[in-house]
């Protein structure tokens, strides 16, 4: 059997490709050859060893749908712990060779993603640029002449070049939505809490999160879907809703009003922004203007207030220690920190707070907010030229997020007429990531795009499932004192049962006539091949809210399972345990049902 | 018409006083007559002019049921405005003339309530005992020789000598409960957030709240309700659950485990305790005894920690400027702050977070707490002594109370064979005030006690209605890919499962890994007796709608059913059809969990 053509490396195409029967081998060494054939040695602090990583992908052995990631090549920012890579925050002398891959990162290897290396990154994820490091710049993958975006550069760059399917970022002011806007990928910044922080070097720690970049929202949601498990190690680490993909028909979506938006001249950035918004009324959503003023307020505490003091606070002995081992750049940052007093942390905590107080109504009154992700692209002469301001001016529409408890998700829009890349970031409340993941996906569709820098189209998506969870009836099978005309068959009626339809099970049960119940009760249990019966059974239709409620007052012996039918169907329905059988109880199964036996015994 | 006899103070008793006719001044009188019988010059820093609250009764009119508080007289901490009035927060210096009420006195008022005057406090609400002001230190209502407690000392004097009905204090620490305590009256600590604090020189402003003292502890929740409401001009108002008065019959109460309880040596504190307990066990309550060096971990952290700056930060410039004006011990305990560090203070904010998220399984395990609210009583003499280090004794089952977010309230239980009063302090996650105080109620009727100083008997209660609500959350159990941190554990998450607690089955199981299932599941048996074993569990708890869709979509072998606990308890859970147990599945019985097994798997 010949292998199937090469892949894109989006997780759909990597995926069928391992599905057809593609070799893991294969994929991994296409990596390094892109790895090659890319040439930035920028990208990458670590790479991991080619045969080490082909080791680990031979020892996936064969193709397991189970494994959501299976096969699937992915990049780490290098302030997050990779076992036996080296992990710097691009700050050479504060690197140290981790023994435990981060929960995040074990989480993802498990479900079969491989690790290829630790990128470069703005060090100790301080900044949105991605030239705060010692190490050579990451290229930014769609103009080498622009800055590529930080504080996560290598991670975007990697996964925008395709070498890459995805790649962890952290965000704690944008670090996880800027590049990807500057590279034409997707950013999913999680809900703070959402992926664990558990062996990931902090900025600030109570805003730090782990964000991912992938070539498509669907990409996204699944590494999401895959590592967002709360976890016991992080204090910080919240059980937040799953964020289910739904689509509401009509959102109502809040906008900076026009008076509030700052593009700093790029009118191409300022003109594509507008096309976004209009794409989203097209989609049907309406937009809603905000007075944008007070988030402004709000980003400005995150490098001008109390928060600075985290960062330092994070590295507190190295910086007091080896000051003169950091970049320029940071050293001033975090040296400014040290002045801070705890009652200037308090008043900065206050400032925040009184900040949220006045916001929540105003968040409140939309499903979600669209906003440009970066205001405007810098050439790499343009930001050394200013590099504090520029920085600052990056951040215009991601630092608020995360001190305002906010998830969120970059994506592509439009090639400018400069053929560069426009992005809009969509924002809502924490455990709303499943929204803006969907509207994200439904708007990058209508963009057209090819990927990040790579020329590969969009996969053809498949729209999430609309919303209808909810209030399906549940069908259930009752087989003794429920059945019509029984003594508890009123607890079903009270309910508002229905009545579906008589039926009877698959030969494989047995019935028994429970000892010392009242009223009397069998007990249906399922039994090997060949030593089991057809019993006579109805089946009831419940709300899932009545269904819980009946369930949770069911006595022990019985229980709820699932009911094999002759039909060929299943539902749920009564079972039994075993213990109760042991202790007595008569087989009646020769009678065929609970009615028959009641009727003759 | 005569006008009935003079009533006692209580609000119930004064409230029929006014419907029966009878007049307000003759109460004001009452009031001013037995300010001078009281006679101790330490209660109040300002009297409200006679003549000016004969006018505000004056104006009251006619009885109106429709003011909860109609001609009730109440006292005010000094640390709240009261307009017209001087605050003066127990420091001379620093006193200025407010003029608007602080938003819960305006509230009080605007139901008729009427303001007898400010009283006496531990300087700046910093400290336990009521003695760190330069004003007289007020008389402990019951023995004149103990320390009256504080912060909030002339406010629950005035009230147990029955000066007012009511009197407003506030809480960091425990100064609405330690005072309370040791003057037999009632002190209700709301959930942060729920009492506004506009108008209140704040302490910790991140843990500051108003407290009740009142008579009963129907008066208090009467004074609650008029003031519990969301106040925009506080960044820290929170709408809160109103904290309906709901008494399930059997309660889950968490006690400090007999190890980790302190009584400094008062042995008759120590066992009024213990009789408060079995009066809780009389009453039907299950006691759990809760392991409680965290908690004290957690109480450490607010005066050793970094909230001592946000004291310093709440008067900065006063301080800076005019250090001798200060208290000896408080202007140590201020300037103490002043070296502090930002870094400092977010240090401390994570060192709360890890005990916040350790102590989180083990608050939500009960339903509420039950601790003595002080450890003992202290003489003038013994505090001279040792200031520092009895104070902070004194916060021994106070001080973590804020910092973990719970609502309290602290009700009298016994009066000692030496004729000292002895006191507990229930104790709930925030939201839960109307659950503390109808246990509070309860505890208080138990008790038979007069009322503060005044031999005033208790006025019959009427007990509150039972939840009969059917909208509770169901209790699940969970085995094995559900647990925290396990593969399908999102599915809980997604349904808003709420965790609940860790906890194990009774001996009464066994556990098997079930082959071929993805992720891997094991499947629990409920067997013979002295054939199983405890096998570790988690309970989560979810809507009826979300328990039924989540029990629908429970594959086959595995079901819900009822779950024994070796709490003596018994919860739906997950059970298996023996079926799948008998096709190859491996005993996994001894690992005592599937998470030891995986661990070692």
């Amino acid at each position: 059997m010949s292998a199937p053509d090469l892949p894109a490396f989006d997780i759909a195409s990597l995926s069928d490709f391992y599905r057809n029967g593609g070799s893991v081998a294969d994929i991994v060494e296409r990596v390094f050859a892109r790895i090659a054939q890319v040439n930035d040695p920028g990208i990458f602090l670590h790479l991991a060893d080619r045969q080490a990583v082909l080791a680990e992908a031979s020892r996936l052995g064969a193709y397991d749908s189970a494994r959501p990631l299976f096969g699937i090549p992915f990049a780490v920012k290098d302030n997050i712990d990779v076992a036996g890579m080296p992990t710097t925050a691009a700050c050479p002398d504060y690197a140290y060779l981790p023994e435990h891959d981060a929960e995040v990162v074990r989480l993802l290897r498990e479900a079969g993603a491989l690790v290829i290396g630790k990128t470069n990154l703005d060090q100790f994820a301080t900044g949105l640029v991605g030239v705060r490091s010692p190490y050579p710049i990451p290229k930014n993958a769609i103009d080498p002449s622009l800055v590529p975006g930080g504080s996560s550069s290598g991670s975007a760059v990697a996964t925008a070049q395709g070498i890459v399917s995805f790649a962890l970022g952290t965000d704690t002011a944008g670090s996880g939505r800027i590049p990807a806007g500057l590279n034409n990928i997707v950013g999913l910044k999680p809900s703070l809490g959402a992926l664990s922080t558990t062996g990931v070097i902090p900025a600030c720690r109570t805003l730090d999160c782990v964000s991912i970049f992938a070539l498509t929202v669907e990409d996204a949601w699944t590494v999401f879907s895959v590592a967002a498990l709360p976890d016991p190690a992080d204090a910080y680490s919240r059980a937040l809703p799953a964020g289910a993909r739904i689509a509401p028909p009509v959102l109502t979506i809040g906008v900076p009003a026009p008076a509030d938006r700052a593009f700093f001249g790029d009118t191409a950035m300022e003109a594509a922004y507008g096309q976004a918004l209009d794409t989203l009324k097209r989609l049907g959503h309406r937009l809603v203007e905000i007075p944008f003023a007070p988030f402004y307020d709000v980003a400005n505490l995150l490098y001008e207030g109390a928060w600075v003091a985290e960062r330092y606070a994070a590295v507190k002995s190295f910086f007091d220690t080896r000051e003169s081992a950091f970049h320029p750049v940071t050293r001033k940052i975090y040296g400014g920190a040290k002045a801070l007093s705890a009652a200037d942390a308090f008043n900065g905590l206050y400032a925040l707070q009184a900040l949220k107080k006045r916001l929540a109504p105003v968040i409140a009154s939309v499903d979600l907010f669209c906003v440009p992700t970066a205001p405007r692209h810098y050439t790499l002469a343009e930001l050394e030229a200013e590099p504090i301001r520029e920085n600052s001016r990056l951040g215009t529409y991601t630092n608020f997020v995360n001190l305002l408890d906010l998830c969120g998700i970059a994506v592509p829009t439009a090639t400018r007429p400069d053929g560069l890349p426009a992005s809009v970031t969509l924002l809502a409340p924490a455990g709303k990531d499943g929204l803006v993941a969907t509207l994200g996906q439904t708007l990058h569709a209508a963009s057209g795009l090819t990927l990040g820098a790579t020329g590969w189209p969009q996969p053809a998506t498949v729209a999430p499932e609309p919303d209808t969870s909810g209030d399906g009836l549940i069908d259930l099978v009752v087989v003794g004192a429920h059945l019509s005309g029984m003594p508890l068959n009123h607890q079903l009626v009270a309910l508002d049962g229905q009545f579906s339809r008589a039926a009877r099970t698959t030969a494989d049960y047995r019935l028994y006539a429970l000892a010392g119940t009242v009223p009397p009760k069998p007990g249906m249990i399922r039994v090997a091949d060949g030593e089991g019966t057809h019993i006579e059974v109805e089946i009831w239709r419940l709300t899932p809210s009545a269904f819980g409620r009946f369930v949770a007052a069911i006595p022990a012996p019985l229980g709820i399972g699932t009911i094999a039918l002759s039909d060929g169907t299943s539902a749920k329905g009564f079972l039994c345990e075993p213990v109760a059988i042991a202790a007595g109880a008569a087989d009646i199964s020769a009678f065929g049902g609970w009615r028959a036996y009641c009727a003759k015994a």
